[in-house]
């Protein structure tokens, strides 16, 4: 498939590691669409900036304007709600299964990791930890262990044992649950966690990165990331 | 409007208190439809019990299970999955625009609350921060009243700069952004906690508060609340 250039149209502030951007570069790889991507550099602060303050008030990657003509221009944030809105913009291929049920299950695995996992291991919830609670290094690693863990270990327990799953979390098609799963290993490995019991879950992302559009998601393919 | 009684086919485990719970409860009664309720007493630890993580591994609430004829009975949970169910089951009155762009800011307002800040306060966090970081009440205060403001505010400064934003979070019509906005100020009103610099906010949650389908959903109306 040849990519639609769209790179005057989609703006997309990101950085080589964020997982939630991650999110995004897939989806826009699997539509076929291509972006461009103005960088935040999140480990130096740049989001808490007055600049991108006025794109996201709650200081996030990723965020994409749409600079298309008639388009709003007001920034769209949240990686699932970005990741919704391409998929409405652009319906082929589907990141939701057709019917409700299945749709509700995507989107239920989708949030437990990208909703109720990924914002507890943030950096600014790192920076309250540390100026509040006295947390270090080691014990910031334990905290990310705990709800990479939480989250992740619930996630399989679904995998394991519900009927939709099959090649992908739900059925043969890749989906937004297999996009944020893959973010969360993205971003584990740049961290250097890994976890031995979620085979589901790790068949699944190894499927999934036999696909160009994880692959070239890759964190460590990204520019400005550590050679 | 008379409700539809659907309490024979669905099946919402809940808890008084419960901000996830009281979004479910507030599209129930929007869509007229009456379902029932399953109590899982979360300060009881229920959730983290053997019985209920068979029905949600992550041992969070709200759950729904749908026993209509043919259905899935897989529980469907994450609150904003379950919403987008019912918005898509029950079409009327439409909790989201009917524009891709409104829809991702309304997406998108909805999971600056559900996602970036609600998970942060979870009893789940609360356990390890006083386990692990020896949290008293005090410390746990001081990280609930951080992150509803990081929320909050970041919020407030979309709803008052940006287009979108008319008698509630986008145009006139009540949105899932309103459902989540509200939930969190009643979750906040069982702290006693308040802010006093999220003028457009507070005004939004006063004008859904008006609406019964809010004032119903009230954790002080609820069964197992206290006196």
């Amino acid at each position: 498939m040849t990519a639609i250039d769209q790179s005057d149209r989609f703006e997309l502030f990101s950085y080589w590691r964020s997982s939630a951007t991650y999110r995004l570069r897939v989806a826009f790889h699997l539509k076929g669409v291509k972006q461009r991507e103005t960088n935040v550099d999140i480990d130096a602060g740049e989001q808490h900036g007055e600049a991108f303050r006025r794109i996201n008030p709650l200081g996030g990657i990723p965020a994409l304007i749409d600079h298309g003509p008639g388009q709003s221009t007001v920034p769209l944030t949240q990686s699932l709600a970005v990741l919704e809105f391409l998929d409405e913009t652009y319906p082929q291929p589907p990141l939701l299964p057709a019917d409700a049920h299945g749709r509700a299950r995507v989107r239920s695995i989708a949030q437990m990791l990208a909703a109720d996992t990924h914002p507890l291991v943030t950096p600014r919830v790192r920076k309250y930890l540390a100026a509040a609670a006295g947390f270090d290094a080691d014990a910031w690693r334990a905290w990310q262990i705990q709800w990479f863990g939480t989250g992740l270990r619930a996630v399989e327990a679904r995998l394991a044992r519900e009927p939709g799953t099959g090649r992908f979390c739900h059925g043969d098609q890749v989906s937004l649950a297999d996009i944020c799963l893959a973010s969360i290993f993205s971003v584990m490995r740049v961290f250097k966690i890994s976890f031995d019991d979620i085979p589901v879950a790790t068949r699944i992302v190894a499927e999934c990165e036999k696909l160009e559009a994880f692959a070239a998601a890759d964190p460590a393919r990204q520019a400005g990331a550590p050679q």
